[in-house]
């Protein structure tokens, strides 16, 4: 087990109608929120007047600033962050998924930075203070309510640059596991996809006497396989929803990784996708981990072996690792598609004419000098060329 | 699943050498702080002069009171918190196990409290703040250094209450598992057996639809189980240390239980063994578990099925839940007497003369109206002393 500093101050208020608690949770902390949020579906859902309710009943003045779409802009974050220093906010409201969360935490910091939001991501800059979020989840997927991760794309560039600090830990997330009765199908599978990647970036890894968060990956990984095809028949299963919205928290807090090498090269590959083709983060990483599951197993061939048993409940084979590895990565993909994720970059509508350039940026060969992607196993471009390949 | 509410804002810093970041990682949080600690064995081991030069190192002054015992008696943190008021300590650096910790707690809510600190206990009053508490921990077991709970002793009466608030949270926790290394095996026994304690009271519940937290919860115990026996061998086995010293945290910073009804049947009724014998609280709660399995097992024999199952590791007898069950409270007692812990009331030196006291005073019905404990079922007083006899 590594060193680690395990940080979870996000208060996660769970449960039925618990969004209406909103304006008495957020009294103490502030005087003036902005609400933001994505396009109309809070509003035709009942939720927004709710929420605008709450905070008129706790005396708590909002301005707003809606709009925010799927893989962030970059430009409404500027303008959330200018209208945040206009109005004099003191808290910044996100209710929506992980892209209104992650839009919110880059006009927290950007409130408090005196050049443009997108240095800090950039160049990583370290932020010292960050205006308080509060959330009111819709989607489970991102983690973004209890993480201090940020992921926005600047239009301009096509880039897609992640950002993390302890001063963007949300200060409260309000999850009712009632408000996701509504999303479709492909949201509910991306998020499941991208929950369960935010577990396998933590879990493989060549750091060993880690039991206990072996075991706690393998926990909320369980759980979100046993649940997510559940609400597939019945999206509005309000105990299957319950148990993906707590594990898409507890998958992306962070304490499931303490002490663990991480990988990440997943995520980073499939930041590209969405740069250029604007795909669904969830669909992305469902073509890009079984293919780099195949690409990389041979590197830590246990580690594999043990999720194979674990995770995907294999137990023919246990004599012989790489019939064991192949099933599990096989069941990995048969789980994805009765989701009714893509298995492939064709259907993602991603053909090879730009697979070099994004292997190149996604190692930054394309920027500067090389950098290698993953943990486990370090990728170079040609590698990540080659696990893009896989895919097509 | 129930509506929850979680909030586990304590950072815990972790591994190698972390003892030696105090100062710096308090320095922005406090100027003068109250130094608490046991008895001597801070100072032989060394621990104590690294703490005060770190301190002296951020330029942070300090106040010391040692001299906590275990089950920390109220006369201590009486005295702590007049210290407290007349330096004008701004954080309480604990140094030491629960007890210190325990201590350290009842004086940071005292200082802010105009009457004497146990009403608070004794009354269950609400608290507005505290003084912040950090902590070096020296002792894995009592989950304190995450947890807003304390516990302590009121000599004069014999009670011993517990107590808790989220103003109690710690600040910070530095966890470095060398610190544990000189622990007697009748210590590293009993905490492992309350560490495992604070899972069974969240894990043992009639709450259905708990996938998540049923399988974190059998993530922590399996941890801990694999584990313990190892540092018997070798108390100086850093990686069982540290699964232990997480495990520790993770079983009661709250996490493990949300969602369920929770029982602390045993914990109720073994702070009536430790307040009149001054036993230590793992072994009386290791003689009391399986007595209390035995005890209720019949109100909800899945839950135990399930327990046998995946904790205890039974696959004999699946198709008889009763014969199930018994062998996992029998593999139970096996692994607690495998770690040297007491199996009856008599080796703790207690004999039947007080045992319907015991049973009253935790079910308060020697003070008033009865309150049943436990959630999978409820405990009258006859019940409690029915327990207390099935561990003679």
């Amino acid at each position: 087990m590594l060193n680690f500093d395990l940080y979870t101050p996000a208060r996660i208020v769970f449960g039925r109608g618990t969004q209406q608690k909103i304006g008495e949770l957020l009294k103490p902390h502030a005087k003036k929120v902005l609400l933001h949020y994505g396009g109309g579906s809070i509003k035709k859902s009942g939720l927004y007047d709710q929420v605008v309710a709450s905070l008129k009943e706790a005396g708590i003045a909002f301005v707003e600033l809606g709009g925010v779409k799927p893989n962030p802009r970059l430009s409404l974050a500027r303008e959330g962050i200018a209208l945040c220093k206009q109005e004099g906010v003191d808290l910044i409201l996100a209710v929506g998924g992980g892209s209104t969360i992650d839009s919110a935490k880059a006009i927290a910091m950007g409130v408090y930075h005196e050049g443009d939001v997108w240095e800090i991501y950039d160049q990583g800059l370290a932020i010292g203070k960050a205006l308080p979020v509060a959330i009111i989840l819709t989607i489970p997927a991102a983690g973004s309510e209890s993480s201090g991760d940020t992921v926005i794309s600047n239009e301009e560039t096509q880039r897609k640059y992640g950002y993390g600090s302890p001063h963007l830990r949300p200060l409260i997330s309000i999850m009712n596991p009632e408000l996701f009765f509504t999303l479709p199908d492909n949201q509910i599978a991306n998020g499941v996809a991208d929950m369960m990647s935010h577990v396998f970036e933590r879990y493989f890894t060549n750091t060993t006497h880690v039991d206990l968060t072996d075991a706690l990956c393998e926990a909320t990984l369980n759980t979100i396989i046993a649940n997510a095809p559940r609400l597939l028949e019945n999206p509005q299963d309000y105990d299957a929803w319950a148990e993906i919205g707590f594990a898409g928290t507890v998958a992306h807090n962070g304490l499931v990784g303490m002490g663990r090498e991480q990988d990440w090269a997943c995520h980073d590959m499939e930041h590209e996708l969405s740069a250029i083709y604007d795909v669904a983060h969830g669909a992305g990483l469902a073509v890009l981990t079984p293919a780099w599951m195949t690409y990389v197993y041979k590197d830590n061939i246990d580690m594999f072996a043990q999720f194979a048993v674990r995770v995907m409940g294999v137990t023919k084979g246990l004599r012989d690792k790489e019939e064991l590895v192949k099933e599990g990565i096989d069941r990995l993909r048969r789980f994805y598609r009765r989701m009714g994720l893509p298995q492939t970059l064709s259907e993602l509508g991603i053909d090879g004419s730009n697979l070099e350039t994004m292997a190149k940026r996604a190692t930054r060969v394309a920027y500067g000098p090389e950098k290698p992607l993953g943990g486990l196993k370090k990728l170079k471009w040609q590698d990540v060329l080659n696990i893009y390949r896989l895919c097509k």
